[in-house]
């Protein structure tokens, strides 16, 4: 049990996406490529291309009424399920829930998922976004900061035109985990009448002063690496260090002591190498910082910054009262939060519900139990598929 | 109600001391240096001189058996209660439990205090510390990251030269919060017959996993600083910006939500400046950033990079083995965990309590409440002041 659960936490740091322990084929899905014109961001800036990668499971049925939409977490892609090759190491990290026969039957819905723009895996080659990456047609050079900031808000819009795109308007459902429950309710907002059913995930509905200067933590170290150059470094030294030190931030503030500590069975405080030398890291230190490394590797440091940003401005509607807000929610509302998370914590889940039962919303709140913290809501999610899968149906 | 709240939270933010509420006439204190030679590390360095500040409150008797020893905490100095100057804006930090007729009576007791070896706070004029901006008398130069590493047990084994300078052997107690816990156990645990009562604050007994990490997060902003170059800075430009970014870290990591997010009253998720430009930090962060700002000032980065890893190596008796460790302590003892610490969790102490329980020591474990974090264990500490009292009497 002990063993099962540590290789769980080193494929969890190594990719941060779920395990699969389906003995079936996979279900293998294509990765598609969405572009389109003339974009204004919330911030008033018009990008003339902007291109988003997709990825759909199940078939999408004669009246178009079938369609649940997954948005993803900050660190996260389109890649919610499934396999893009059979001997893929890992299946999208959601692949517990959705599938044939699963939770989110993809016998039942077309389920379809995509890179939001700003996407932080730049260098995945699975992976098509736009951001301060990008090159900028107007200069034939990668954008960098001269990108406009993009809110949660620019996110929904761009899977708004895929959707149209397809000849959708109407979502049997949306479903997003952590940064994905963001665009889940900021979709129930503003397309109250296209939204039929909301699963909120480890999520929120606005930001308060902790999370914005939670958030701000992981944009500080790439600032202040040298090779950051204030975000001018495309064809130069990438601020890989800088992008490392985020990355441990991120991984530790998404998890929780209980399966942190579980994780290194064989941690000893006398380190005499460290005891040594001030220059040497502890070891635990070390091995964690060779994980995130490997993981700074296929991100971009400027798209992080930028998903920092739209993660600190997002409130629900955008606008500055949430009660309002919540008010335009036509939805039926799933609200599932982590008991433990440390990152988004309940509380401010359990308000939400407060506020949107006293507005006589059709809304249900349920925890998830575990060790992981935040990412319960991707790795302690399986005891919460039956529930899922009635709201869906019902 | 709540603007004093506020109010507390600003002065906290600035300086880290505690307010008094003291009508009366402040208890005024006098800063004294300690010098001595030929002090060996832990990890086998002897350093030709040591030099540290102290201070004391009330009057050593002739048995010289009525002596508290107070070990400061992480970003702390000795400066534990009363004003170097009458017209100091604040009193040292416990200044509501140490005083003529508080829980700490200096008309009981004489209560000491020093600043530990490598103390954070270098450029505080009332600080006396040796550490890498010391000198090097090999060298006429500082030490930089040529000084050795030290841990608490060498912080301890200081303070004891200092007391031995005095002809104290015996502690009628010894109390610490945070980092001082470390010292005050590991007091208890070396010294075990001479070590009479501990108080045991907002601390842990050994680190894990969760907590190196943790503290790692403080020292990697710093190393990122281009001006920090490997420690050599002195004469230079300052790392000031990795420094205030680790003073950023440690601010969040010691408080609570509660209470953080009290202390932003106007807090606007809605903030236009941060929506047009990249550049322009959200307004809760640029505030936060100035007075973390005006606090690196006063300290050391490479100070800071010392305290973290002496406190990542901390574990009570430098024993592999914490059962061991703790089957040593003959002190009374009194753990004060705080319910909300997110920093140092009171789990742990808990854990602590259960084992040395289970060992037959007289121990007591009485958890503070409040809305601080970790910083309950000096701000919200005064509900626990009749129980330190009577602890200290019996």
């Amino acid at each position: 049990m002990k063993t099962k659960l540590i290789m769980s936490v080193l494929l969890l740091i190594v990719s941060t996406v779920a395990y699969s322990n389906d003995k079936t084929a996979p279900m293998l899905v294509e990765k598609q490529h969405f572009t389109t014109k003339n974009f204004t961001t919330v911030s008033g800036v018009t990008l003339s291309q902007v291109d988003v990668g997709w990825e759909s499971y199940g078939t999408l049925n004669k009246a178009k009424d079938n369609v649940v939409l997954i948005t993803h977490y900050f660190s996260g892609t389109s890649h919610a399920a499934g396999k893009y090759k059979a001997d893929d190491a890992l299946a999208g990290y959601w692949d517990a829930l959705i599938g044939p026969g699963k939770a989110i039957d993809t016998n039942k819905y077309f389920v379809i998922s995509s890179d939001t723009l700003v996407n932080a895996n730049w260098h995945d080659p699975n992976v098509i976004t736009t951001g301060p990456a990008s090159t900028n047609p107007a200069t034939g050079k990668p954008y960098g900061l001269d990108f406009p900031v993009v809110t949660i808000t620019d996110f929904v819009e761009v899977q708004k035109r895929l959707l149209d795109s397809l000849g959708i308007n109407k979502l049997h459902a949306v479903i997003g985990a952590s940064m994905g429950s963001f665009q889940a309710l900021e979709w129930a907002v503003r397309y109250p009448e296209q939204v039929e059913r909301l699963v909120h995930v480890i999520g929120a509905a606005t930001m308060d002063a902790w999370t914005v200067s939670a958030l701000e933590k992981w944009a500080m170290p790439i600032r202040l690496d040298k090779n950051w150059q204030q975000g001018n470094y495309y064809n130069k030294e990438r601020p890989l260090a800088g992008l490392t030190a985020t990355l441990l931030n991120i991984t530790q503030d998404a998890m929780h002591p209980l399966i942190y500590n579980a994780s290194f069975p064989h941690f000893e405080v006398l380190d005499d190498d460290a005891l040594q030398d001030i220059r040497t890291l502890p070891k635990v230190n070390q091995v964690l910082e060779a994980r995130a490394l490997a993981k700074a590797k296929l991100q971009d440091a400027n798209h992080v910054l930028y998903l920092v940003r739209a993660s600190q401005l997002f409130t629900a509607g955008r606008s500055a009262n949430l009660t309002d807000a919540l008010k335009k929610v036509q939805a039926k509302t799933l609200l599932l939060p982590a008991t433990n998370d440390l990152l988004l914590r309940p509380e401010n889940v359990r308000k939400m519900h407060s506020i949107m039962d006293e507005l006589g919303k059709e809304v249900t709140i349920s925890e998830i139990a575990g060790g992981w913290g935040h990412l319960d809501g991707l790795f302690s999610i399986t005891p919460k598929a039956q529930q899922i899968s009635e709201f869906l149906a019902n």
